[in-house]
């Protein structure tokens, strides 16, 4: 156990803001970075599937070729990394096999044992799902990396801005995920907020707790 | 700035895993869970609009109600605190206003400013969507909030279980959610794990990080 003061908690998530401006010039550390990307891989996820990958940009002429198809904004390009959060398009039997493959690999126990497992992530996801169902359920859970990826970053002091505003298809594109089977969701530039970023001195707009939280 | 060692985050996103067994005498801190409560408040949201409610559950009747609604699943009633996450239903122009009010508020800034920020939200949530799929938008959204939820929770040393496996038409019902426009979506469970836990000493699974994380 090696936890934090809750004050460092809610000192960061109200330092943080989606990142307007960033500093071109100011980059993460290798070794903040790699802490990001096991964060990344750490991210829990329903049945333990991960059925994502995490496309993280850092090739400048890739980076500005993104800004035209991300509603000409230019965190993209300013940003230190770029994470693009990409489903893995046509989950199905041969994923949960990977996955179970790994566990036995991971966890020393026959694949066998897993059996049961699979019947109930194939029943659950591949049978009991239409394709429209599943991909927006494999989107979801996307969205957890998303959160955890935030509040990580934040938490070391590390700007981020996530985005919507993006066209997949042309980031399909652009990054050749079609052909690994993968298609972009959504994206998170990562780095350091420019000295003039008007946005980061907005107050932070929230709804007021009692009518957010409600209790039972 | 009150950062968080680099080791802080990974150990700790290392130590949580989905509970499944909580020690249902150990009760989350006030201190603490006011914390989470923060945290779950300032969590992100496309637009800032934040289209969902957080129910927290700890009156022990209506936490046992839960069980045979969450596949018998006992997480419910032995945590500490039961987070249920709900969107709101059908989102439109009046959540909009009621968001750019709270804007104009804390800014305070002219509610007119804002036009050209409600004309965009309109556009691409009320025009540019059908009902199905913005409810799609509304749900990812939410999850993030559970990614958010999930490491905050870690980092302070609290245990937490997210479970799909709800009925959330049953939940809707005993938690009084329809009337109040709202539709349980995802919940966690969080507390303490209970000593006996035999997932606690589970090797973690997790692709291996050059599968999961692809650079460019």
């Amino acid at each position: 156990m090696n936890t934090i003061h809750r004050e460092q908690l809610v000192n960061q998530l109200h330092w943080r803001y989606a990142t307007k401006r960033f500093d071109p010039q100011r980059k993460i550390s290798a070794e903040d970075w790699a802490v990001l990307e096991e964060a990344l891989v750490l991210t829990p996820s329903s049945f333990g599937l991960q059925p994502w990958k995490v496309i993280v940009v850092t090739d400048p002429a890739v980076k500005e070729k993104l800004v035209p198809v991300s509603w000409g904004q230019r965190q993209p390009a300013d940003c230190s990394h770029l994470v693009v959060f990409a489903i893995k398009m046509n989950l199905g039997e041969a994923e949960i096999d990977a996955f179970l493959k790994r566990t036995a690999e991971v966890r020393n126990v026959p694949l066998e044992s897993l059996g049961e497992y699979r019947d109930m992530m194939v029943g659950s996801l591949v049978k009991g799902m239409d394709d429209a169902t599943r991909k927006a359920w494999v989107e979801r859970q996307v969205y957890i990396a998303v959160g955890n990826f935030l509040t990580s970053a934040a938490l070391l002091g590390i700007d981020a801005c996530p985005m919507e505003g993006i066209e997949p298809g042309k980031y399909n594109e652009i990054l050749g995920l079609d052909k690994l089977g993968l298609s972009a969701i959504v994206v998170a530039a990562a780095g350091y907020r420019a000295a003039g970023d008007k946005y980061a001195t907005l107050k932070k707009v929230r709804f007021p707790k009692e009518q957010v939280i409600l209790h039972i």
